[in-house]
């Protein structure tokens, strides 16, 4: 690093406009320059651009990830968790509440799992989100809590600290604004820094591909997938990626607190199938990563046992009162015949939407449930937007179901008193019904394991 | 423009960055947003890698000048001037002092010249920067005094007011930081703006090529000198460009008060050939562009008579006077036979570099005498520094003159007392001389002429 200061930052920018590879040494000068704001907001614009319209390789990508990681706290776990720390991360889907089931079921099963969350932005809703609708979720633990809670209960999820990742806070931000958000490397960069300074031994990436995701396309999810297995080996963590179908949404909860409300019905054994063979997959990866078991396989049955004897659900109720809510609400919440509405914020209105035809459902637009389910006000378009709680869909049908004209598709769950037409009529739409052999039901959405 | 509001930056960007072609309300809305403050810094750093690795169209160039020209003050003239009024304008070269003979001698053939010009920055003098050397000059005028100036003299050379283009202060100083600099659409659109808001009838652009240029490459100086042409058309100005050489020094004096004492010299009818071929080039063009005569051919000569008759001599000194110049001093200054040390910054030392062969000297190097002198002090690296007015180079020989060892090649005007001996031997180093027949002498700089 001696040669560090001779650096200038304009020479760094326009090598990567020029398409050159950055050195380690020019990355570390640039990325400590945003911390230190010694870089100015237009060269970060700049560069991201020039990172965008000319690439990063894979050594550029695991070193910007590593210098962002410590340009913040890096969390250090006791040593006799050595191999145990664990968790996963999602790209982002309709429907998504993989996290509040699989979290303290792997608790259950012995790993630790300090997951780092975020909130919703733009079609796809945040675990965050989701859990703040409990009345008294606290999404911050300081240090000492975090390490307490792991090591009592086994996990907790929570927001991104003020000193994790500065670096990503900042660039993140930026791109946002820039037109800089949809590059491969930039994105690896961003995930995997966050997930770095966890200080994991175990990750699995759940890569969404199709309508409802981030990235629809699924070779750009292939290659992302990649990149980001690539880069997280850089830093040690063992890494595999799921790249999984999210042309349908998954479960049939969408919404804040009623996908909480599925979440627990899922740890209570009522799951739907799509939603727990994901939940119970991404499981047994990890438990076969982490030698908890020889196999994937026996880590699925491990992870389905302890969601079939109630452990993985006292773990949830745990890591709910850990984290701020109040002991008897989270005792009610956990039953398997509670009436949620007492507890968590419901919509004011309920309108089902009907049937026009008879058939099997073929497809369930995901990308069309998001929007309306975000034009209700279960989402956000710009970051630190309030959002409603109540609000979202609940889907009556599933990919498969045989239905007849006049059966109910969907509940929109509202708070305006009248719902304009045109919801109803493209949520319809939405689903799309033929009079074709029923096709199977979709309980498998893994298009392929990246390792 | 009604749909203007609904343009968001983000999009702009992103549609440039893929390549696509912005259309006038979308760059109108991104410019007006730069000069309002409403474009983030890191969103005009983000726009201009894109429009630098994406490219502008002939469109875009034309509407970018157009909006940048009309984001400041637009200069208005009288009626009467009508088709008079014009400029040319030089992309850096060194030891080109040019305005400051042409300006004056084109007033004198009955042309209206509301020079503005910069200061220099990097390995090219400033026009400012040399007449600022005269003590008492004053670079800057106010409405009211340029037309009246301009009325009774016919020429003033002042540099960019507070409200002239403010789009391009601010787009200029951002590309500068953001490696931004080098793209023939964004150069174009700022100098082409610039010289919009002079309000001009005709322009001639000289474009310098070679080792001591901005634009090393011919092709690629080309590729500008036929851009600007295009966007000053469509601003409705008459063009020209000229294509020249500037592989060596351009005259015999490199500095600030050096270059004044030279074009002083040039206007008592004692100029180095090379120096006075392109001031009287430009001249006959522009007074052939604009009707003064007939032809280019029958403009240069009235522009020689100008010189020969001591007109363009008096021009000069009343600009002086009028830009702040005691009369007493411009009035010793302009005599043929003067001692300028005592009016001007003179250096310290002067000290000469010999000849170690004999032969004729075939090349100067135009860059290592730049940045000699720069590092003498005569220029800046950074905007805002303070520079030497007194020190510089004074070339003793020219390409084609005979030499024998032991000759003066060039005198080293400089403050330093003792001179690091690297200095003398990479300036001997720039005059290449061979012992070959005679190579004829450089009177001729023109490469081509672009209209």
């Amino acid at each position: 690093m001696a040669d560090e200061k001779n650096l200038r930052i304009p020479d760094i920018i326009i090598k990567k406009r020029d398409g050159g590879e950055l050195t380690e040494e020019e990355i570390h000068h640039f990325v400590n320059g945003v911390v230190r704001k010694d870089v100015q907001d237009s060269q970060l614009g700049a560069m991201l651009m020039a990172m965008c319209l000319k690439g990063l390789s894979v050594a550029e990508i695991s070193t910007l990830t590593r210098t962002m990681m410590l340009s913040g706290d890096v969390m250090v776990w006791p040593g006799g968790w050595k191999g145990a720390v664990v968790d996963k991360h999602s790209t982002g889907g309709v429907g998504d509440k993989v996290s509040l089931i699989l979290a303290p079921a792997l608790a259950a099963c012995g790993l630790k799992v300090p997951m780092v969350s975020g909130r919703g932005l733009g079609h796809t809703g945040g675990t965050l989100d989701k859990l703040e609708s409990i009345p008294g979720f606290r999404s911050s633990l300081n240090e000492s809590e975090m390490r307490d809670v792991l090591d009592k209960i086994g996990c907790f999820i929570i927001g991104q600290s003020e000193n994790l990742v500065p670096a990503d806070k900042i660039m993140y931000a930026t791109r946002d604004v820039t037109g800089t958000v949809d590059n491969i490397g930039l994105i690896a960069a961003s995930i995997m820094s966050k997930k770095g300074a966890e200080n994991l031994d175990a990750l699995i990436l759940d890569v969404k591909t199709g309508n409802g995701a981030f990235l629809k396309d699924e070779k750009t999810a292939r290659t992302l997938a990649e990149t980001m297995v690539a880069t997280g080996k850089c830093l040690g963590i063992k890494m595999k990626a799921l790249l999984t179908d999210m042309n349908a949404p998954l479960g049939r909860m969408i919404g804040n607190s009623l996908e909480v409300v599925e979440s627990i019905r899922c740890l209570n054994g009522n799951g739907p199938p799509d939603l727990m063979g994901l939940v119970i997959h991404i499981g047994g990866e990890l438990l076969s990563m982490t030698g908890i078991t020889n196999h994937s396989d026996s880590g699925c049955r491990l992870l389905e046992d302890s969601i079939r004897n109630g452990t993985a659900l006292a773990k949830f109720r745990e890591m709910l009162t850990s984290q701020g809510v109040a002991p008897d609400k989270a005792a009610a919440l956990c039953k398997d015949d509670m009436d949620w509405t007492l507890i968590l914020p419901s919509s004011k209105h309920t309108t089902p939407v009907q049937c026009e035809s008879s058939g099997t459902i073929q497809q369930i637009d995901a990308m069309t449930c998001a929007i309306v389910s975000g034009n209700l006000g279960a989402g956000r378009m710009k970051a630190g937007q309030p959002i409603n709680y109540a609000v979202g869909l609940e889907l009556m049908v599933h990919i498969g179901t045989a239905v007849v004209k006049g059966d109910i598709l969907v509940k929109i769950h509202h708070d305006f008193e009248i719902l304009d037409s045109s919801v109803i009529t493209s949520l319809r739409k939405a689903f799309l019904v033929k009079r074709e052999p029923t096709s199977t039901q979709r309980t498998n959405v893994v298009i392929d394991v990246i390792s």
